[in-house]
């Protein structure tokens, strides 16, 4: 018995390091999942979002692959939408990017969050929550016990404010209350693991010491590695457009997954698929001897993701078209690529601005010569609008990929 | 018209400096005044109260006396008892000092304190308030909101929290708090001037900057000095000792007034008293002439006070037996001085406690041959019971003054 649950301990550990950037303290991990095992009481998993920015991308989903796993361990998520500083907004009207949201738009970017975060998690196994409910009752006597729980000392090692303060920028002091509001969720929740990125491990260790100060078990602060982009260099990120979005159309996400450097494929296979370790393993060992192609298994990787967020048929018809386009046609795909600025523009005009003709009117003789293609197809009528995603070719070496805003 | 109130301004300001420490910005206060006279509109002078410590001694009334000179040039003064750190205590437990009273305990002190400020202050001139009434009900928000109008490294550049920080003793987010919630009762009471002793600049400096980022004029900071206990050295407090409560018997405060040392007649006038700087400059130069005995000025001095906190009356009678007791036994004014411990205690052993016989036998025997005298009065009964102030007097030479705590 006693020896059943420690290999069943061993095991959970297995499933839930995959991908791990730190776990602290990992031995008090191992004593939860002992004794949840023994007294079959799942844990209580917690993740904080914030409802300002409602489109999630790949990066995004790190942590909400994680929170599938202990679901599929048998635990619980416990998901707190921080709706309260949304909704009040950054009273120092210093920062541009967090604005006030009106009740009725938190609940809409709400939804649409969790709408794109059910297609990751279990909503059996999932509790949602709004802060407000438990930060908007606080009064000026609740605050002033939550904020001394902690000294300013060591508020001010935090990375972010001790960089602030040493080079003489202002913090203001509603600042050090972040921390505390979003370690006091830890507290009101019970949370046994909370999950975030590494730059959310400062964040992470104050809940587990407010729990301890207000007299409750410690949580485990569980950091995901934070992920690269498409160029495979910067972090996933929208104003970088290097982010690739779930709620994407397949197409587009099939692209964008195609144009990642192939030393991310195994990375992005452990961290934002459920694909047992065992096969990307097998993935990892057979491009590595050269008996896989790196852009076979970068199929592999984009069919799984958009199975995730939209469906295997959907999947299957994106890499026939990806195959049609790419692979029959010889378009490399290296190519140089381009944002459409506007909803829809005029092919000719489009080929001008880009560079791939020298006006409108030569445009207009190329399409109607045949010597331009959409998405490898031939392409005669001079009035074609372009409004999605795709590629064009002018003549034989002139290559573009459109992509949609 | 414009002459004539520059003239009141002037007149105003010369009341409002005496014994000042500092204000900050003169200027302001000047420009403020003149308003308020060409406006017929008092100003708003401030002065928070900590209700944990009720009874107050002359060096609390340093800062009454300059409100009562603003009451007396038309001004209104606006009391503030600060209820409710008293109420909700300091959360942090870590002090000692601040303990968690009740409502009841708050209106209590809050009560004895108004009697005795109210010998100071007119009361036709002054509004006390509760700031309770309007801490109480901030919430989350509200507190994020102020905690915004101020940055952590201004915080700590107050003295005591810059050497607890960079002596690495801790200090808790909370403690943050307290300045704003001072400076936040500037702002809900719109204060033209707030009051305090010198130790209390950065906190009113808080309140002005807090009004300007609200949106209303800054107040006025008006340091008054740090008063001098009896010893003429230390500042004025209950735990060194040095204090004279505005609560005590008349002879008592008579008999600590007549025990300063010569140098403070002066700054006890100026500070304590509301006598014209005038007479006080006479004092001053009648003392230095050597026209005036110092003893018969500090007699003057002890009648004045006692007269503001008892009556004319008994500041005559405290005289008169300072004068029978000193003045014609012969008794010495700088004799050692014994607190009496207990509520009461019998002779003898007194004076054996006090080493001023070997045993109680020996001071029964002294008692019995009349070589001890109580405030200048042979006493034989060997029986007596001391439990107010006087003066013992064993042989010719061995005097002690018992105060009573």
């Amino acid at each position: 018995m006693e020896e059943n649950i420690k290999k069943q301990v061993e095991e959970q550990m297995r499933i839930i390091s995959r991908g791990v950037a730190e776990i602290v303290p990992e031995d008090e991990l191992k004593s939860k999942l002992y004794r949840s095992i023994k007294e079959n009481r799942p844990l209580r998993v917690k993740l904080g979002l914030d409802p300002t920015a409602p489109d999630i991308h790949l990066g995004h989903t790190v942590v909400l692959n994680k929170l599938r796993q202990f679901q599929d361990l048998g635990h619980e998520v416990h998901l707190i939408i921080g709706d309260f500083t949304a909704r009040i907004g950054d009273p120092s009207g210093k920062s541009e990017t967090r604005k006030q949201l009106t009740e009725e738009q938190v609940k809409a970017n709400a939804a649409t969050y969790q709408e794109q975060i059910f297609k990751v998690l279990n909503p059996e196994k999932t509790t949602v929550y709004y802060n407000s409910e438990w930060l908007m009752p606080l009064n000026l006597a609740d605050v002033l016990t939550l904020a001394s729980k902690y000294t300013v000392a060591r508020m001010l090692e935090r990375d972010d404010f001790h960089k602030r303060y040493t080079s003489n920028m202002p913090i203001s002091i509603h600042e050090f209350m972040y921390p505390l509001m979003q370690g006091y969720d830890s507290v009101v929740l019970k949370a046994d693991v909370e999950l975030g990125g590494t730059d959310q491990k400062f964040n992470l260790l104050v809940g587990r010491h407010l729990q301890k100060e207000y007299g409750y078990e410690p949580q485990i602060a569980l950091m995901m590695p934070i992920l690269e982009g498409t160029d495979g260099v910067q972090k996933m990120s929208k104003s970088l457009g290097n982010y690739i979005g779930v709620y994407e159309e397949p197409y587009e996400m099939f692209g964008k997954i195609m144009s990642i450097p192939d030393e991310l494929i195994i990375r992005y296979f452990e961290l934002l698929t459920q694909v047992p370790m065992e096969v990307i393993n097998d993935y990892r060992e057979g491009m590595e001897k050269g008996e896989l192609n790196p852009r076979d298994v970068k199929i592999k990787l984009a069919k799984e993701i958009i199975t995730m967020y939209h469906n295997a048929e959907e999947a299957e018809k994106a890499e026939e078209r990806f195959r049609l386009v790419f692979s029959k046609r010889d378009i490399p795909d290296d190519i140089p690529e381009v944002e459409l600025e506007e909803s829809e523009i005029w092919l000719p005009k489009f080929l001008y601005e880009n560079k791939m003709v020298s006006s409108t009117s030569e445009g207009k003789r190329m399409i109607s010569q045949g010597a331009v293609r959409v998405d490898g197809e031939k392409y005669e009528n001079e009035n074609l609008v372009i409004d999605r995603s795709l590629v064009i070719q002018v003549g034989k070496r002139k290559f573009v990929r459109v992509t949609k805003k």
